[in-house]
């Protein structure tokens, strides 16, 4: 569904941000480029900051006009930096990702369209957009380096198209992690005050509020069971050693 | 509140990059950069890839450790690439912003911490971060470019700093709390580590993962101050019993 995704950047002056935006559009999990009127390309400058896109470089598509660049796509959705004479349908690039997905996954060819380093996108290039995209940014220095804007958007596109995966967007998730159950809690807790009575930390006859604010601690942890094991160890080792017996130290 | 939130770079290579992060960061609104044994600055790279950004970079605190680099911070979130052998707390960068935000806001000092372009963040120095967060890519590509993580990441604590602008805020924390400060955790891991040497429960010559679950376990919790007088009390007795010194027990 990815594939259906392309991104287009118009007229583009340094070649190390079309490396740039190939390394994060690969890194995404896009592929499909499409370079209107590029100034200097292909450019060892670009392959330098491809750092291995270089798939997404060799592949890349150099056209004359937007127009062609756009051919076959139902959906353009062009970066704008800022507030035009005419007001456009405006997306975060949340949404526009959101929407990006969702229609790539009905089929459609979509596209991104990044302007120049400078000046953007023209008007006339904007309005050949169905929707404008902003990048939240300081207002005092709103100009994003160009394979920085990319990799926001291609960021937010595999965002939603994890979303949509079904998948969590997290690599990991610790299922390994099973948690301490509630009696297993109160175990340790006996334990833990019997061990604090043993070492003299703790008065049985002034506790004050001792064993609840450890309660609280360890009680907002979600310990799971390994780190109880090694806690319970811990106080059957201190133990011993409060009671004089042998223990393990060597020394 | 964005003045709270610190971008870490650890022993970074290449200049360009530091400038690229620099340019990122005040594209979003950070300001905070600190270098952990840059390899090669000030540099006119760095300058020429911050784009204007060069207030970030005259304000850059270069640091021989991260120890230096995380002082006063309470939270910290290290970027990973990869599986760890330990599963570690992990979060998107979605997460990772909304945190971050909510916890500077409460008048927190927080660190997002970058690793080296190839090597990353050692073991060692993913376990000094209270969360891991991974920024999800392609598996068959996935080493994004430095500056191009530190703008998903900055990108997002934008989004999520914009959306509590205006809400009420829910920073008005029990003040009562007052977290313990990284660098009070590492005193409270070393006496720990030595505590455990002393009771016998761990051999120095065959650590294991022990401080590793360790530190995982505490640094999830938000340690309060007051909680950790206690667990150093606690530590401090152990270790008088161990060393076999009249303690406090009456009996």
């Amino acid at each position: 569904m990815l594939q259906n995704i392309r991104v287009v950047l118009v007229n583009t002056s340094h070649p190390g941000n079309i490396g740039g935006a190939a390394r994060a559009m690969k890194n995404m999990g896009l592929s499909r480029l499409v370079l209107v009127q590029p100034l200097d390309f292909p450019a060892a400058d670009a392959r330098a900051r491809a750092s291995g896109a270089d798939d997404v470089l060799d592949a890349a598509v150099v056209v004359e006009t937007l127009e062609q660049a756009l051919a076959g796509c139902s959906l353009a959705i062009g970066t704008s930096a800022r507030e035009r004479s005419i007001p456009w349908p405006l997306l975060d690039p949340r949404e526009c990702a959101g929407k990006a997905v969702e229609r790539a996954a009905g089929g459609e060819e979509i596209a991104l369209v990044f302007g120049r380093e400078h000046a953007g996108l023209t008007n006339d290039e904007l309005q050949r957009c169905h929707f404008h995209v902003h990048i939240p940014s300081n207002p005092d220095f709103s100009s994003l380096n160009l394979a920085a804007a990319v990799q926001v958007l291609a960021y937010e596109v595999r965002m939603a198209w994890l979303a949509v995966q079904g998948e969590p967007s997290k690599a990991v998730k610790d299922d390994a992690c099973e948690l301490a159950t509630l009696d297993e809690m109160e175990r340790f807790y006996d334990h833990l005050e019997q061990t604090l009575v043993g070492i003299g930390f703790l008065d049985p006859e002034k506790p004050k509020h001792l064993m609840a604010r450890l309660r609280r601690l360890y009680g907002r942890s979600s310990v799971e069971r390994t780190e109880m094991s090694i806690l319970r160890g811990i106080l059957t080792e201190t133990q011993k050693v409060a009671r004089g017996e042998p223990h393990k130290k060597k020394d």
